[in-house]
């Protein structure tokens, strides 16, 4: 059985992270992780006819290549966790129709990642599945013209702004261990924090509360300081966004710059490719944990991870009618064991 | 522990739901159902500017009479599951944001309620939540003007398509059993189904062949038949769907007719209200439930009820590249015990 701590959900069984897998796009593959990303597209409409068919495309592979890495068939797994930034979600709905998995439809906006992978890890410690998978996708050209303006337009963008990652990433979790594989042992689910940022341009300002208050709440619940993390890894509060949550945390006695980077701030290189603040999407962190950090793990650089991924919740909507950002972050410990 | 059966889930501690609330708007309220909805709204803005605002304060309304009904304040929650047909779900993340309970985002469309349901029966059941909500919401006026047309249009409606409800429903789920409540004792996750329907304006066709799949499913994983049922409720395949999902199960030799209902068909008076082939929208499976069928069950009119809500997985940008629309159904078996 597993038990809430404060806030936070202890598990009894750690479940395990089986398989892991990412896939991205070329502008994500030239930057500083690229030799850790196996799977990309050189193209932006990757074989397809529309970006919204691409961006399902990616996601349907990232589950394939995922599932091939864990020896299972679509058939073993009891349940998938996934969602995306497009209206209605449909990145997922339609990336993930052709593969009879039993589909539970998750919005998280850019927290998506560890939303589906705390879900998929709660099933599975509950019985409730077997395997389990989470997988969650961005791209930049249906994020653009969903969320800004039209490619053709080609708008400048203002200096804090983030650029949407073109990637999918997706994680098998069981109830079996498998060796070399980490597990997952706690997580913080978040609580939608709106402290009235609402300038669309600077989500890290936006999402920095509440990454800052799910990182603390993780760490007092856990009884863990900073030191015992390798890597305390948020995604996508960039340049701005991480600034701003450091400072946050260091008001409340919290220093975690030593173990601290954003997955926004990792993709992309920011002098070389003109990405302002970073990278955003719920492709980002998603691609930085399924393609890269996990695999840091399991390689051994890297012990224990708290890994927190975080979301700006607002639609262009609300926006237009003058409402401020809400922003959530959730969080899970990663670790080798044994 | 829970197990899993065939694809269906079985709760080894059948978590209880210890509260449930509606609130409608004036034609849900003027409908067949009117005398069960305690709380309802005679105007559309329910006091709001914006048909948006109004739908969040019709969740925030909801999950409060919920609490209160529960006895529970809103640190006792855990978390709470919620989603709803807007675009990035403004009306689950703008409606909770005040309450500061640890929130998951979920998406499913109209199938939703039966979507946070089942999350939450799983959180509560393997202790990652003593207490879970579950809740969704629809609203006419923000759904006309984001899938259809402006309202002031005031366009025609073809004879197949559904009204989308005014409304929102929330119930609370315990680990803890409560006398007098019903209990959750097995579910079944929906698969995405696309037999290639691409009438938007016949939502019932499109989600009629996934209901049939999850129901079809849920009663041979429990072992149970039709009969052991007081009420097989779909939701919302209105008048149009209903039909050809008896239609597929009867194939299949599975012969529902005597129990089955669906919240499309229930919430308003076809003859008197013009609302086509009858309901639709999240808000609609979620009001017909939490407002009027668990009462039904803790009032003994209904021991066992299957509860399955169906939902279309398609946007707008799908609809106008030629896609078909693929639908889910998530299916729940809540019952008297004791």
């Amino acid at each position: 059985m597993n038990r809430i701590h404060g806030s936070s959900i202890i598990f009894g069984e750690p479940p395990c992270i089986i398989a892991n897998s990412a896939t991205v796009g070329k502008k994500e593959h030239e930057g500083p992780l690229g030799a850790s990303f196996r799977y990309f597209h050189e193209n932006e409409l990757c074989g397809e006819k529309t970006f919204e068919q691409a961006e399902s495309r990616l996601q349907r592979e990232t589950v394939l290549n995922a599932l091939a890495e864990a020896e299972l068939k679509a058939e073993s797994v009891d349940c998938i966790f996934g969602g995306d930034l497009l209206n209605q979600c449909v990145g997922s709905s339609y990336g993930l129709r052709e593969l009879g998995i039993p589909f539970l439809g998750t919005y998280g906006a850019c927290s998506t990642m560890a939303l589906s992978l705390t879900e998929a890890a709660v099933f599975v410690s509950s019985g409730a599945a077997r395997n389990a998978a989470a997988v969650t996708s961005s791209h930049f050209c249906s994020a653009e013209r969903q969320f800004r303006f039209p490619l053709e337009y080609g708008n400048q963008r203002t200096p804090l702004s983030q650029w949407t990652v073109t990637a999918a990433g997706c994680a098998v979790v069981s109830g079996v261990r498998s060796e070399g594989c980490p597990v997952i042992t706690s997580a913080t689910v978040g609580r939608i924090c709106d402290l009235g940022v609402t300038d669309i341009n600077n989500m890290g300002a936006a999402m920095a509360p509440a990454a800052a208050d799910t990182v603390e709440r993780l760490l007092r619940d856990t009884g863990t300081a900073p030191s015992d993390y390798g890597l305390i890894l948020t995604g996508d509060l960039g340049f701005t966004g991480s600034e701003l949550m450091l400072c946050l945390l260091e008001e409340r006695g919290i220093r975690l710059n030593e173990v601290h980077n954003d997955c926004g701030k990792m993709i992309f290189d920011r002098n070389r490719q003109d990405v302002h603040s970073g990278g955003s999407g719920c492709g980002c962190s998603a691609a930085v944990l399924c393609g890269h950090v996990l695999e840091e793990l399991k390689q051994g650089r890297c012990r224990r991870l708290l890994f927190c991924a975080t979301g700006a919740l607002m639609s262009p909507t609300t926006v237009f009618q003058g409402e401020s950002i809400p922003a959530i972050a959730h969080a899970l410990c990663i670790e080798m064991q044994g």
